[in-house]
């Protein structure tokens, strides 16, 4: 097979077959295809896209680049859960000693990711200790003890996608959606799970704004999940405002330890429990997936499941004290409270202007190597819905460069809009995809 | 400037402006910019296309990436000619020495080329000895003595185009009208020219079939030229069968030198005359361009053009003895008359086909880092409008190679559409763009 001839049959808007992608994929892992034909070959898929059936072999060919694991010595199921991502999204951290508590095995590789605030490894290293790094014979030893473990992307698994993700990050071509679905689902599939669930976000704070286009993203996601062997389902949740009250690396450590304890907001604690019953009742009916919720109600009021947390950071050289001790985390060294300028109802939250304050105060990254503040983000007083006084506290800022301030106060009054008329919160979950 | 940005910027659709065009190219020519950045910026101009201006500003940046020669020091104009390519071209040979021996300079830095038969260049050194790979001082020597030289693309022109041309090569971005603008100008302007006349070919054997894309293309290379201090002016120009009737290299050198001796085919001659003399009168009037034509048709007549070809054969090593002696010239092993299996009138003579036909024997390159067999080709004796019995010859074929014979066979029986009515030779010259 030629290279070029590829590029150019992707170019003119033809579909790949299997081989021709398995050959892209595999002479680009080994390094026998450049750089410079594989970005040129990911512009062209940027402006032909990929059909089901090439974004399948597309996924196939990158999960087959490395190991797959195989916990099926293990006596339960093997779930995960993959967020697309958005503005004070802690989920995980929730969840996956939630579903361990539950009695199920959760083997979660995560990203660090660009966003607005870092992504979950990032979250995990607030915790002083904790090791997101560790080698795949440890991995599974925790997953193992322990029900769940949580690291970043090794070696091992899915070699093309870092590679191909690096190339991506450079050249203009991270926002193809076959591209995307491959890289998220080669990773995830690469857990040898049994099930998976997506939280597809919608709204503001999301990378796909419109319902339609987070539809569209998740049944890509799910085809691929499906098409190759784990089950799978996505929700689409709201994120027009950001989820829960904390905006920020530790900050959101310690309202998903408030979660774990039974504390949590509202949405947060809702969307968890929906999310993880989800998990547990992957392939059941409607009695199971009620069952599955009373179960995971049960492993947050026992407090299994905060154990299962303080399990896995111990067993990850993590500081467990920092579940009732949240000062161990690091703290910025100063907070601004932003007042209401006005009387009335929370009509709007802007998730993505929340996003760009806290990426001002240095709580996320624009490339991947640039380096994140874990203390710094922003606490939500009020969200949809809620009464306002003038003079009260929207928000909090937590911030350790005072010359960042004042664009960020101004963003965050922008962010929240504010009606005279009483406003309903609007519902978490919008659609089911499988 | 962060050259992701500007890849992104391109990807969607929006125009770059002149610093940021500047920016890529002296960037991407001195190495801070890699290959795979330059990979993508090229496959979203291909998908995107860029408009006049930064085509311009494109070509502007290509051309400073090197040296632009001066010869203002010589008395007369500085004209050159570029074809967009075809089958059966060899114009270049003939016009060089004609406008030289009409009192102007013709300093023309061609290109081999992909296609058909080999470039100006390949033709060239099918003359035992000519060297076209001369230094840039003997090369402005051959010029202020001769009148004329023709060379390749040496390493202090345009070096943005050598690069970028070997990454469009193998990443399947040749086919984008800026991109092609720009290579072609950037090189020409390069040769500080008072003037330049295109001949950009229209038909099936021209890489822009229809006359609407080739005056389109016409259009973009004059706007270029002229925007950037050059007059130029462009001949739109059929192919849809061969010009003359040589196809490939040595064939054609032959069939070159019978032009300049005044015995060349008819349409060879006229097209010649046609460019020589628009290039000997680009700024002024149509008497101005009439008396053009005379000096032309005198250069031919008084020997004096053949002399400047062989002045210009001798002085670039070559041996001019050819002239006289075609012999001397490669010669392939085997020939075969391939004969007409109807009576009538020759409707049309598929360029394309015989430029494939021609490619089979071995006469082109399908890669830039491809050989050429100089011998081999196909000399046409008929044309559009001409009779032809049932058995007589409708071409003759020189080949090395008996096993692509048949193939060969088949295509040139199927290039020749012979009709029962008479039939019109088409015209030659089908628009001016200036």
């Amino acid at each position: 097979m030629n290279v070029a001839e590829l590029i150019l049959k992707k170019r003119d808007g033809f579909a790949l077959v299997g081989s021709e992608i398995a050959f892209l994929i595999s002479g680009y892992t080994a390094g026998r295809i450049p750089d410079y034909q594989m970005a040129a070959f990911c512009m062209a898929v940027f402006h032909r896209g990929m059909n089901a059936e090439e974004t399948l072999f597309l996924t196939r060919a990158m999960l087959e680049s490395g190991s797959v694991l195989d916990f099926s010595s293990l006596p339960g199921l093997k779930l995960d859960k993959h967020s697309t991502g958005g503005v004070g999204d802690k989920t995980s951290l929730v969840i996956a000693p939630l579903v361990a508590a539950a009695g199920a095995y959760v083997p979660m590789i995560s990203g660090r990711g660009l966003g607005f605030t870092g992504g979950t490894l990032d979250k995990l290293e607030t915790i002083p200790g904790f090791e997101v790094q560790l080698p795949l014979s440890r991995f599974r030893a925790v997953v193992e003890q322990v029900g769940c473990a949580m690291i970043g992307q090794t070696d091992e698994i899915a070699p093309a996608d870092r590679k191909l993700y690096a190339l991506r990050d450079v050249t203009a071509t991270v926002e193809s959606i076959p591209l995307i679905c491959a890289s998220i689902m080669s990773k995830k599939l690469a857990e040898g799970l049994d099930g998976l669930v997506l939280d597809v976000k919608t709204g503001a704070g999301a990378f796909m704004p419109s319902l339609q286009q987070a539809s569209d993203l998740a049944q890509s996601l799910v085809d691929i999940g499906n098409g190759l062997g784990t089950q799978t389902v996505a929700l689409i949740t709201d994120m027009n405002q950001p989820l829960g009250r904390a905006v920020g690396n530790a900050l959101e450590v310690q309202e998903a330890i408030q979660t774990l304890k039974g504390s949590g907001p509202q949405d947060v604690a809702l969307l968890c429990e929906k999310l993880s019953a989800r998990m547990l009742s992957l392939d059941v009916t409607a009695t199971e997936f009620n069952r599955a919720r009373t179960s995971i109600a049960e492993a947050i009021g026992s407090g299994r499941a905060l154990e299962k947390f303080a399990q896995m950071v111990e067993a990850q050289g993590g500081d467990p004290r920092v579940i009732d001790n949240p000062a161990l985390l690091p703290r910025a060294a100063l907070q601004e409270v932003i007042e209401s300028k006005s009387e009335g109802f929370v009509l709007g939250v802007n998730a993505r202007a929340v996003g760009r304050a806290s990426m001002a105060l240095g709580a996320g990254r624009e490339r991947v190597d640039a380096s994140i503040d874990p203390s710094v983000g922003i606490l939500l007083n009020k969200k949809i819905g809620d009464h306002v006084e003038k003079g009260e506290p929207l928000c909090t800022v937590f911030y350790n460069q005072a010359a960042r301030l004042e664009s960020v106060r101004s963003q965050l009054l922008e962010a929240f809009v504010i009606n005279a008329n009483r406003v309903e919160p609007p519902p978490l979950i919008k659609g089911v995809v499988e």
